[in-house]
């Protein structure tokens, strides 16, 4: 199976959903990308459609933003 | 272990996610609640702390809101 993406930025919103996300999907199957560690990965991400962060990309696509840490424009400042 | 339960009212961003939770998590592990069949379950969510549906409630408790399709004051109105 291909796997989900979770991006985030570190904020307590995203580290409390990434914790949840991980123990309801298993870490196999979810690769976490952080922001603040790999800016170079922001690009990929608006291009999929995430708005804000924490967001989860599905294997077949679909973007689920999940609670609100931060808007991308944030992650961007 | 415990379900988580997904929180929903029928609307079309809540019938795409219920899809993505379903196939991320597996049937098996999700209680589906529509509130359009069953208004009755409205107040454990809130109380829960749903604010809006989409939302999917994990074993531990935590609130997980995934995109928006409706406020739960649209869901009572």
């Amino acid at each position: 199976m291909k796997k989900s993406v979770f991006y985030h930025a570190g904020c307590p919103v995203c580290v409390s959903a990434e914790h949840d996300i991980l123990e309801l999907i298993g870490e196999q199957n979810v690769e976490i990308v952080h922001f603040g560690n790999n800016k170079s990965r922001i690009p990929e991400a608006e291009k999929a459609g995430v708005k804000s962060v924490p967001a989860l990309v599905t294997p077949n696509g679909n973007v689920l933003h999940i609670n609100y840490g931060a808007s991308m424009a944030d992650v961007k400042a």
